[in-house]
């Protein structure tokens, strides 16, 4: 390891959502790392998959059986409250009683399609992230004022302006005066505009009361396997590859090895950012391991590449095909509002600064996604693949991207 | 009237807070004008006044009083439906029941200092606001997608930035290439924070859904007299003037009368955006009359005039004198964070390119304000103007106002 840690060696770390697909790989590794981690969770991921009839595509053991599987392999024991942040006296209560030095938040509704279905389901996002996390900017403030928050945000906050996208602020020369602002948020849901509200609470939990903040603005993660996940069956994450919420490389590939066409949306010249789980891991551990300082919000963006929806699709056609999976690739009727050619340079050099090393996206890793999807192909759900929710159901007039979004 | 309106001249108008300090005035502004106004309110300022033992100066009347004097008055009927904007079922059949081509919404909790105070009002503040908005843009979505949503948002969204404040957005020019962005925010506090949430949600909504929407980004409002209150006492709206729900030149005005001294935070040099509650109603008017597009979001910023605090509190104390009322101005250790002297000069130009014709702040309406006042002198509740709520109550260490922000 290169790190030069800044602070003290082993850490009270809180995470919040440590039952979940970047939780549970986080909580082991700082856990690995000699940390002192307690992870809260209240399964709301693994109740929307049974709301809807679907589940991980790889078998995941029940949080207990998770946690007696760490510590038979790893000898070291990880604390678990279960709970709702939402409820704010009981994530006060964990809060007072572990005293944390760092809290990594990824304790939120984390699917764009899930906040779009209904009235109910965008209340559900908005309430559940933007509420639970002013909790825990409260609890951190009357508990842990010195703790640093390393907080999950999205790229997709950014949305898909016609200029270079800075790391959470930008220098703004108007009218003969400048000042640096929080760069402009253009979301793409009302998941992400969740994230944006969220942004907005925490850089005033900075501002106003000094707390130390971290926001990792991350692109679309793919892959399943870190070094502790690989340990021990009982150990792995979630693999989604439902409508909603899995991620369009993870599902390109179960489309592939069903013999389903892959289906891009619209133009497919959508652009993002995208990065390996192993790099996820080691952003959110250089962040936490480097402190912002008393009354800083960081913004890092998070991601290692950056891929249209296209040349992805044309990545796991072309892996499938040397594997023996012949597959189409088609295009399917977008059913989101978004630009389908656009500018896209987003900024991505913090992380990079403090060390970070890419794992670049390559056929290797696609190789390795279809292989496992193979060991489990008799539990794909048919069903759950086809996109059913519509960001603009009533095909609205007018329901189009501004004038200003378009290049 | 010199209006040309552009749509129909009788519309169904559903008023959201009308039952409020400028709720009530603009409902019998429309009903007057022959519009078919029904309003929704939850009494939720009447009960926060209960909970803290405080109350309007001015008495107020019952909704029912109120609704039976108008019609007594005007020969015309305003229809009421009680409930909470929260509640989604709620809404949604007051907005299928009406079909309202105009919703105003100021139906939030409008207060910085309670959204302050701890963090279950915190948490309130932003559920109210933010879940509000999101069910009536659904609800509007559904059932009446060509309708017009006035929104009234607050020139604290914006904060204090060392540059020009443009209205709603601003054109950025960055590394050679050009977009029109939404104008980054600097919320002064978490109520003005979820005023940020809703202008985000809101845009969400044209951009994606094709709605039409006006935000008023809205100053400080005083005065409380209007041609409609006027016309009877059970017509008067509420006058606050506590520490919670009373704004600046009304508490300076009630402390003249009491002989307590003028309590200016700080330095004093705070400069605001200011306007009459006539231009308020002007300005809701003008904004109605003259719809935003189908997927337009549309932002005025609704003020006439700016002022230091320290303005306000001298004219006030002249006013005063002259009337007999010799008063002392004391700085008070301020309990906000908030920079006490900076760059401010927001632009406000499109409220009056729509025929806005303002009415300046000068020492006949301060005298007006003082008279009412010693009307109800013995109303005055001393305990409730000494501010209490601080924005950073343990003092932490950090937390001042970001470099960024200091000019």
């Amino acid at each position: 390891m290169l790190i030069v840690p800044v602070i003290s060696a082993v850490m009270r770390i809180l995470i919040l959502g440590g039952d979940g697909y970047l939780g549970w790989p986080t909580a082991m590794r700082f856990s690995d790392r000699g940390h002192d981690v307690t992870i809260v969770d209240n399964f709301a991921r693994r109740r929307w998959h049974l709301d809807q009839s679907t589940d991980s595509l790889v078998p995941i053991s029940s949080l207990q059986d998770r946690l007696d599987a760490w510590e038979r392999v790893s000898g070291r024991r990880i604390e678990a409250r279960v709970g709702c942040i939402e409820d704010g006296e009981f994530l006060d209560k964990v809060v007072a009683d572990f005293l944390p030095e760092a809290v990594i938040h990824y304790g939120e509704q984390p699917s764009a399609p899930y906040s779009m279905r209904s009235r109910q389901t965008a209340v559900e996002t908005q309430q559940t992230n933007v509420i639970g996390t002013l909790n825990l900017l409260f609890s951190m403030r009357e508990h842990v004022p010195d703790a640093h928050l390393i907080k999950l945000g999205t790229m997709g906050e950014y949305g898909t302006p016609n200029i270079d996208i800075e790391e959470g602020y930008i220098e703004i020369e108007h009218n003969g005066r400048k000042d640096t602002l929080p760069f402009p948020k253009l979301p793409a849901s009302l998941y992400h505009a969740s994230k944006v509200h969220d942004s907005t609470n925490i850089h005033f939990a900075s501002r106003v009361w000094g707390l130390r903040a971290t926001d990792l603005n991350q692109g679309v993660v793919y892959g399943i396997e870190t070094d502790e996940t690989a340990l021990d069956p009982a150990l792995a994450t979630r693999f989604d590859y439902d409508e909603t919420f899995g991620t369009v490389l993870n599902r390109f590939c179960v489309q592939a090895v069903i013999g389903h066409p892959l289906t891009v949306y619209g133009a497919g010249g959508q652009t993002r950012g995208y990065l390996n789980i192993r790099d996820t891991l080691r952003c959110v551990e250089l962040a936490t391991l480097n402190p912002a300082d008393r009354g800083e919000f960081r913004v890092f963006n998070q991601f290692t590449e950056q891929f249209t929806v296209s040349e992805l699709a044309e990545l796991v056609q072309r892996c499938a095909g040397e594997v023996g999976y012949q597959v189409a690739i088609e295009s399917f009727p977008n059913p989101r509002v978004e630009l389908e050619s656009h500018y896209y340079n987003p900024k991505h050099q913090k992380l990079l600064d403090l060390g970070l090393e890419p794992h670049p996206l390559g056929e290797e890793l696609v190789r390795s996604v279809l292989s496992t999807i193979e060991r489990h192909r008799d539990r794909v759900i048919q069903r759950a693949i086809t996109p059913r929710t519509k960001w603009n159901p009533g095909e609205l007039e007018g329901g189009a991207l501004s004038a200003a979004q378009k290049a």
